[in-house]
């Protein structure tokens, strides 16, 4: 298995569904570095085509992997190393494949699939452990990914629901990227 | 069910094993307020002894419940409408049963059990299930929860781990706690 995850600034859609560009979240960074570095996950491609956002990036990453952050805290230096600043997905697939998109599976996490089919977690995590080309998971800020790359991706897994009906499903990325993580990659309770 | 969390800001550890007090991360409030709507769980109480971090816990709750915020984002203001400000453990305890800590399971999520019996989440899942007391479940934020909180509790699940050894285990508190729901709560994936 090689595992990737992205975090996408844009495209992503706002609260009115339009098509916007949104800006570094600090604890976005360090959380999911976190649950990417605990369950495997080999990189995490912070995507975001606006250069003063990536320097921002580039900086957070700098002051724990090689600064001062890394002599307070060394567990985050591991976690943060696995960050990868880049300025558009083509340019992460690139980097996971030298076939670029072809070679990547792309796996999205979409609450609205609109229409399109879903797989299971359960197929999902037995797909993972069998398929032979890298896979990219993508995580959308704001209010979520893109149409377009919802409908380019190979695996759209399934929404993530409470077993009961509780009547809200609005997690955060952070929160998202943690539950699917251990839901695809997670030690499985014996009882 | 019954169920309620707590993030406890004292008695925690610092990376050198002392105990503090940690001060408020808004972020803690939002994800964990959003994953505990999400997934059924009736009250998040901020625990936290000192009265200026409390007005400011209370200042983010009000903000998003009857403030601008709940104009902007209408959903925030179901999921922050979870969150308890209270000044001890104690207070929560009360809170929640009018025979304060005798009349509450009180769980923890320790990486550390310091050699006390743990709980699978498997049984934790069909335990929460029968249970006739209400549960708290406690996450400390720093280093982690004072080992007094540990040996005091009614039930210490096991540590989240990933399926294959990753050599890290350092997540976040804000992840650990979605993971946690998710584990107890969630909808399981028939395939």
């Amino acid at each position: 298995m090689r595992l990737a995850l992205a975090l996408v600034h844009y495209p992503v859609l706002d609260r009115s569904g339009e098509t916007v560009t949104t800006a570094i979240t600090n604890l976005d960074l360090h959380d999911m570095a976190r649950s990417a570095r605990t369950y495997g996950a080999e990189q995490l491609f912070v995507v975001h085509p606006v250069a003063a956002q990536r320097a921002l990036a580039e900086r957070i990453r700098e002051h724990w992997v090689v600064g001062s952050g890394k002599r307070r805290i060394p567990d985050r230096a591991v976690a943060l190393d696995v960050l990868t600043v880049v300025a558009s997905l083509e340019e992460a697939y690139g980097a996971m494949s030298s076939a670029g998109r072809e070679g990547v599976e792309i796996w999205t996490t979409a609450a609205a699939s609109r229409g399109l089919p879903v797989t299971s977690y359960a197929a999902s995590r037995a797909r993972l452990a069998q398929t032979s080309r890298p896979v990219l998971i993508l995580f959308g800020t704001g209010w979520g990914l893109a149409p377009e790359l919802i409908a380019d991706a190979d695996v759209r897994i399934e929404p993530i629901r409470a077993a009961a009906s509780t009547g809200y499903n609005h997690l955060s990325v952070r929160a998202a990227c943690a539950i699917t993580l251990d839901r695809l990659l997670g030690e499985q309770s014996a009882g």
